[in-house]
């Protein structure tokens, strides 16, 4: 379940990547039941890709874990900048209706070092 | 009916949440008859989140009070900021036609203090 | 809150009519919480049309009234078919997810009797 | 605003012609708001067909004309059919809503005589 | 048929109101045929908001009033504004095809006074 | 200009072939003005199919040929029959608007010959 | 994860339910990885409804299982059919792409007794 | 690339499963060009279901032959036919749009032993 | 076929006019072959706007004329120009697919002239 | 499989060319399983507009090349850029998904030389 990175062959060239995972699955820490979402991930990478198998892996990892909405967005978040170290990514996460109400959370990072 | 909020783990990192409420529902002061409508709520969080249970419940508090569309989702906003104090947050009310119109209204609020 | 009925101009013709009242809303019996759906009535006129505007004030009605989903389609189909005695009517109520899970009832009338 | 025809080239063919109107506006009699909707002709002709330039001035007639909505889909085929006396025909109008309810009328013609 | 306003209750707080209108009809004054738009109206209140049923009224007041596309949405413009003195306002008129072509007109005011 | 056909290589087996030309367009008789249309053929072969470049160029043979809407897609249903001599086929012509008004037509071939 | 069922209060009258569940997961028994789709329920009930509550909990219950999409859809059927004994019931599986295919299995059953 | 089967569990009862690859793609045997298209299957198994991951990969095996729209889906029914024995099967071909046009081949099988 | 053009009678106004022609089509010099796409124009007027019915009129110019999709957008753009001396303009077209790609230009006039 | 071009007719005008290919494919290098993709093309010319004819068939070539998604459209982009060096050019490459994970690559050129 952990993150791997192959190496950007366009290390110079800002280019775009986005990633949709219409399939991610969580479970509510308050009420046990499971929350259901879209994943979306946008990055420029700097030196490394994001592998694609790894993460559709590192999603399921959630499968059964018990997490806030808000705090699972973070954490990919987290998860995906300690792994590839992009030039800048945003995680967005759109999570199905509970009593009426629908989430979208949205969450970014910008590498602030001088290039 | 009261706002509850729960600690914001990533205040450090300016990020958004949006939460769609399709099911709102209000009644006219000047007919007496029932207004119903989708309220948006975007905002980044500063120390606090809003917790989603309990803004259900506050916003079903407005299916029996008399209020106009302009003035619910200003006073939406006011009690919003008060219980959780956001860096930023737009409240948007998309109203069903009445007379053949339909009516948005769109208000937001900005810390002012400096960061 | 009564339904009122108007005469039908065209009695001798079987022509159809669709109403849709995208703006129903009752509460849960066992929950307390309210529960919206569309109601869509479809009726063969016999001697009597359904008026209208009476019609939006008996589904407004059900508005704080504690009543399951399959219950509510139901009365109102006998509620019409009472008020204006039509050869065929459907009622069709599409209930909006709760839990993740979205209902939708149909009943059906035919009058038997010779013609 | 009397409706004119042309002579069907096809008269041994059941071919099907549908027309839809989607501009059409009448006047309440109770109310005296304008009513807006879609009209949707469909008929199999018979030796006459629809000129539709003076179908577009005989539904520009019902302007400023007090009539209810089931009335005027009525009145609409009498007059289509006694204009060009089809095998079938069909008169669907949908209406915008009024007081978050909207209609549709469907009446239909079926010439009797054997053939 | 004139404009009627209510104070505006939040003065001191720049938000948005947005009017959609789509049963505009006004006579084109070359050929006297009917044109046919959605009028969308998007403003800045400063004292005073628009109020909906005297807008649809005067809306209305086109059905029979000979006048060109530019025309309108430019005089829908200037009465709305001397009537309401918003901060800002925008009206676009989307009409219906005319031979194949259709049109969007998009008017703007902006009060250039100092605040 | 002429239609081309192919031998069906499975004669036996009734199947159904349909074919989309959103690009029609021939000249109103009347006015001299362009009409455009999308027509819709659809057929279950016999011994032949419809070679698909040379029903594109029949098509083309009417864009600067006066025709009637509804005369054009009997005609090209005659025209494809005789060609191919198909089980069953319909032809279907949906019109853009004229004068607020779209129209569409639709004509059917069955072979009665026993079989 | 017992389905539960309620006294349906119009059994002599054919009405049908139709209940749809977009969060259906299971996992795939040969590779490990989880599946995704949408369960769609159609009944008519006849002594007993299905209580949702319970039927959310059940389906839930097939979030770690090991079962093949055409499996499990019949299982459902089986399951559903045993708890409430409708006179029809159809359960529809529409399950998202794998490998650039993507299924959807329609499992029916009729009481067959007499009525 | 031969098409694979595994024992269908409910051979007692008429269910059925539809299959969708969008991703179906040949060459043209006059012109060289490839050809795209989806691919719709929909049967009810006897006593063999089709496995989809040797249905992918007989698919793909079009990928650098030629042959023509009409011929592929009928070789496709065929195929599956003689691999699962079905009771019933429908094979759709939707086609991307060459010169303008667009087409769809609809083929059909139907066990015509008695059972 | 020339433009015809009438004053502007908001001059002093900055408004925005769009026009939809949605029935453009003329021929590829190349293969003969028709071309069909549609042509949006957005401008800001000066002294004069463009009359619609000349502007139908001069893109019908364009039915039988050999041009390339590139170089027709650029010279309606300039033809209009000319005509009607606006303060900015574009001219977009959207072509239909030819060899399963399809064609966006977009083309701009800005009056440099101090105002 | 050289990409050509034609020379710009408008070259002192900065206007902007969009082409759709939405029938790209290629193979995977990993899994030598097929890719489908859409691929959109964005540019400002200079001297030299590329010729479609040759981009359809030059992207025909990646048809059995084994390549990744990443690398493809960078590659694309060079050696667009290298025939017909534009102003700007943009290339996206939207991929169907794999997994349930679907890919957007986005990548940009900007010609820095002084003009």
């Amino acid at each position: 379940m952990s993150l791997e990175t192959f190496p950007n062959q366009f290390p110079g060239r800002e280019y775009e990547i986005e990633i949709v995972c219409p399939e991610f699955t969580a479970v509510c820490p308050k009420t046990g039941q499971p929350d259901f979402g879209t994943i979306t991930i946008t990055y420029v990478p700097a030196d490394l890709c994001v592998e694609l198998k790894s993460l559709k892996l590192y999603l399921q990892g959630y499968r059964n874990r018990g997490i806030y909405y808000e705090h699972s967005i973070n954490v990919i978040l987290d998860d995906l900048v300690a792994a590839c170290q992009p030039r800048r990514m945003t995680v967005v996460g759109q999570f199905t209706p509970r009593g009426g109400i629908s989430s979208r959370i949205t969450s970014r990072f910008e590498d602030a070092r001088p290039r």
